[in-house]
């Protein structure tokens, strides 16, 4: 079974370009990819704040948040 | 040809977080991975800082730094 791997981003160019630099380096073999645009589907914002990530750009993989550089906190993309 | 990917890290709580999560991901069929414990080597921090890392964990993927949540800043380790 695949690991999920969750980007969350919010279209900023620090969201760009991290998306750009890391997503196509994950195992394809290991890892279910979804890429959620916050700006985009609010609706998610939620689940992302209860994986526990701050802001984005963020990676949520097997449950852990890894924060990305720094794009935008989460509270502002409300 | 692989792309270098060269994890820093200071062996901090944090770092050991984003390595054991994230390493283990990275497509290793594209990626030549390196490991740097900055406070076991810090002749290597140069090389950090001109990559463009300000704290650590990071991950210099392709030449690009990409910060991964917060451990301790670069300065710190000198």
């Amino acid at each position: 079974m695949k690991t999920t791997a969750i980007f969350y981003h919010a279209g900023c160019p620090v969201c760009i370009e991290a998306e750009s630099s890391l997503t196509q380096y994950l195992d394809q073999g290991k890892v279910e990819l979804e890429i959620i645009h916050l700006g985009e589907t609010p609706a998610r914002i939620v689940d992302a704040e209860n994986a526990g990530v701050k802001s984005v750009p963020a990676l949520v993989l097997n449950g852990t948040p890894l924060h990305i550089n720094f794009g935008a906190n989460i509270s502002d993309l409300k």
